[in-house]
């Protein structure tokens, strides 16, 4: 069978079962975008990596060097900044075609070294290959997170509710502007959409912030689409989700672009990926606390947007005329 | 200018000052193998990357998945070796066509498994994403090593020998039989060779036993051919070498392929990369204990093959001849 037919995450089931190994000191192990490992008493050490393909997650024409190294390197920060970690190293290996340009390199590492900057992450390393064609970026970033302050994608209980930072569907409207530049698009909401979606913003900041609060029960970031990362929730905390449609965070932007292509805002909050937002849940008395408080601490708002049902009880988004629909993964599936 | 022209060195060089941060805690960053982190008092962090990149570093019909697992893995073992300390953590990062078997997928983590259960390492994350056309695999190793035990390539001074382990040339030859296994050689031959180059041997064990006699003064793997690996040391130690051909040790099966395809064998131990055996440093008085204690405790051979001269002195190869002429980097170059 190929990977193709079987899938992406049935695949990385099968991978788990053969080199997971039970050991004391593997807090996290594979099947998890973080690996989390107890190598001292007051801190655990976080490990994470991922990559930028060449017309898979990017086009080389409508994206710049510097922004790409940015988005590299930014999308590594938002799975330690899910944790409720912080980060320290990063690493890059790269596959680059014998032609590639010398400038178009550095342009790269100027972006890494800009977005490295922001959060005091330091590139210590890294390797170059050449690709036979297209370019290959995996970036590895390493983080420390206090053992009392790890968050876990397995502590939602029913009861909870899901909170997001920020807006949803905006890095998928920007999208969309990329694979069609012709479209019909306002220049700001161009601009902004478009920054979105190629330059996404880490929630390192916010992260930390519901971190040290001790008021939430679990964390994912927003990377394969909200629909897909709380089914990531449900799964590992054995538990159902409902989602209102009509509480989703969008952007005046997103919903002319939605207009534009013929699909409802909440599709492309909920389905589009790419938005490095974080999700996750709280009990309901504490949330209003905690949203407020990641707001005075970064600027960033947060809202409420589901509550945390029983694993029996399903998984559901409630639309905007009220019908409750079976809430559908449907985000990126990489194969 | 194109990477191709610029060459790999001095890419990595103009990308070293873009992201290079001095910082007490990066002990080692980027531009060496791996990266040693202060993170704690005791014992340093060690990160690195390496990839293989299908068509580039292997051939998919020459290697099965199995053995490419291992060889992933090895390449990076024997960094982490490098630097005196040991393994703990593997993240894997693969991208991958679409038509790829499940079951390809399935047997490269099996040799992933097997290669990490050697060396008491564990797989505990990685990513996958699709590739538009080959295989590229991307492993990240995270290692400790003790502080007191840590060997850098700038501690060579002049006066010093440069030793190896085991035998050279071996993979080089079996490259040449995986490239054109038509070539006549003889069926023990053809197994020793093609197992040394598809699956290399970290050579953590003996590593450890150099790192703690605390005799050695610089280390470093030969993965791009010792003339390549050998010039590392010289170029952080700011010292010159001197490598003696007829000392070089080189297996009877690599003797018989140099005759086969018309070279002489130093050439493939001095030139050839991959053998992943280690290049060391020590001073004179000292390298006989150093090589008859590995030998004893690990059962692998140690050889003295050169010594270390002041930078002025230059780099030299003595031919079996007793010509000497300039030792030629001339091992592997990426772009």
């Amino acid at each position: 069978m190929r990977i193709s037919e079987l899938g992406e995450f049935p695949l990385i089931d099968r991978v788990e079962q053969i080199v997971a190994v039970d050991r004391a000191d593997v807090v996290v192990g594979i099947g998890d975008d973080v690996a989390v490992l107890a190598d001292r008493d007051d801190e655990l050490l976080l490990a994470t990596v991922d990559s930028q393909v060449e017309n898979v997650h990017f086009l080389r024409e409508r994206i710049t060097a510097r922004q790409l190294g940015r988005r590299a390197l930014a999308i590594n920060l938002s799975d330690i900044a899910a944790m409720g970690g912080y980060a320290q190293y990063a690493l890059v290996s790269l596959a680059l075609p014998a032609d590639t340009e010398t400038a178009w390199v550095e342009d790269l590492y100027r972006g890494l070294r800009e977005e490295a900057d922001r959060y005091g992450v330091i590139v210590v390393g890294g390797n170059m290959a050449r690709s036979p064609t297209g370019i290959f970026i995996d970036v590895c970033v390493l983080g420390r997170v206090r053992r009392e302050h790890l968050l876990l994608r397995s502590g939602a209980r029913p009861g909870d509710v899901v909170l997001v930072t920020g807006q949803l569907g905006d890095a998928a409207a920007g999208l969309q502007i990329v694979l069609r530049p012709d479209l019909s698009v306002a220049p700001d909401d161009r601009a902004f959409l478009l920054e979105r979606h190629l330059t996404p913003t880490p929630r390192l900041p916010e992260a930390a912030v519901i971190a040290q609060s001790r008021l939430a029960t679990a964390m994912i970031d927003i990377s394969d689409g909200l629909s897909s990362d709380v089914g990531h929730i449900c799964e590992r905390s054995r538990a159902g989700v409902r989602i209102w449609a009509d509480r989703l965070p969008i952007s005046q932007a997103t919903c002319h672009m939605a207009q534009v292509i013929g699909q409802s805002p909440w599709q492309l909050a909920l389905q589009g990926g790419e938005d490095y937002e974080l999700c996750f849940t709280a009990p309901r008395e504490a949330a209003a606390q905690l949203a407020s408080l990641v707001r005075e601490e970064t600027g960033t708002p947060v809202t409420i947007v589901g509550e945390i049902l029983a694993a029996d009880d399903g998984r559901w988004l409630v639309l905007e005329d009220g019908r409750e629909v079976p809430l559908e993964a449907g985000g990126w599936e990489h194969f």
